[in-house]
């Protein structure tokens, strides 16, 4: 067995960010999908696990017992911890990754991720609800794009978990209604993002969560 | 000059978060009336302290410097820390408070708070947009209600920054569309935090960003 199971699937962003944590950092893991489309994660069995009903989930698999988790910015730091890699390296660090990554959670994935949703795979694209978090999503994106104009990562010199979380939807500007042309400086930090060793694409990590019977959602 | 500044207004819920917490702690704090409904966020020189452009945000008058900080979360983390209280006693007591944190920033405050928005300042209660926050505010109390069933606090069995996250919006049920009755667990949660030693209102804690002269938004 891995040391690592991620219940996840391709289409999920917060899933993502957890997945390159485990490809970037070489750990010994392994996806099992989760058939978010036809209803799992409202299941009684998969709220048994994890109350929040989300993907991801991550179980690290020690000689004491599992330790399961989830949501996607505890997930990052725990690795961080165990995996030795992409953490902060003092106090001020460890707040300002901290900081990011709420804010993320707040402002920019939550507002990204459901217009993608909305939009990709219910086709609301004109609902207004999915126009409002789509204007949500590009106030976020312009906060960012004005961060990065004179630094290489988020919140230290390095790539950190800060960046592993903020990027987890960009690499989908056509799902998101990203004009990337808008953004240089996201473009060229994802490009950083991309070229570090071990960089792997979400459909080269995880299993789609879609029907495969009828490859709709 | 007092120890700590908190730029905030008595309408934000997540200002109070910062406000209770320092208050609960004892804290030498004063607060900083934030003109928002006036735009004051969205000016030039509040950006230059805070890219995000949000409130609350902290000031730390430290001997060598100021330690200026923005998040909510991010702020809970640094004060538990700074002043000893309501923090994690271990490893695994930390990841818990900080997966029920990114939680609260992702599901609860965040649909809880856009539609209090809303529907209190915007009066945009028949919305669509505002509908659509609070199905979701309303799956996430949902999620509350029943991890309070057999716990006292949400991450520890005593209160945590986890406890004052979640709690910010939520001891304001008129406004946020909540029916207290059908919510019994949280309320009896918030009745327990309303009970500590040295517990105030947020209209205890800070001033009003509304325009003193119209009292509108």
């Amino acid at each position: 067995m891995a040391q690592f199971t991620l219940d996840c699937f391709l289409e999920s962003g917060n899933a993502y960010k957890a997945a390159l944590m485990l490809e970037l950092c070489g750990a010994d893991w392994t996806p099992r999908r989760v058939a978010f489309f036809t209803g799992e994660t409202r299941s009684p069995e998969f709220r048994d696990r994890n109350a929040m009903g989300e993907v991801p989930v991550l179980t690290h698999h020690r000689p004491d017992g599992d330790v399961v988790m989830s949501q996607s910015g505890a997930i990052l730091d725990y690795l961080a911890g165990e995996l030795g890699h992409f953490g902060a390296d003092n106090e001020t660090e460890r707040l300002e990754i901290l900081r990011w990554m709420f804010w993320d959670n707040h402002k920019l994935t939550s507002y990204t991720a459901t217009y993608r949703f909305m939009s990709l795979f219910q086709k609301k694209t004109d609902d207004p609800v999915a126009k409002f978090f789509h204007a949500r999503a590009v106030n976020a994106w312009t906060v960012l794009e004005g961060h990065l104009a004179d630094r290489s990562f988020v919140a230290c010199d390095r790539p950190t978990i800060a960046d592993l979380s903020l990027c987890g939807y960009l690499f989908w500007p056509d799902q998101i209604g990203m004009d990337a042309s808008q953004y240089p400086n996201i473009q060229a930090w994802l490009g950083r993002i991309a070229a570090m060793p071990g960089y792997k694409r979400a459909d080269e990590l995880m299993p789609s969560g879609l029907d495969p019977e009828t490859a709709t959602a």
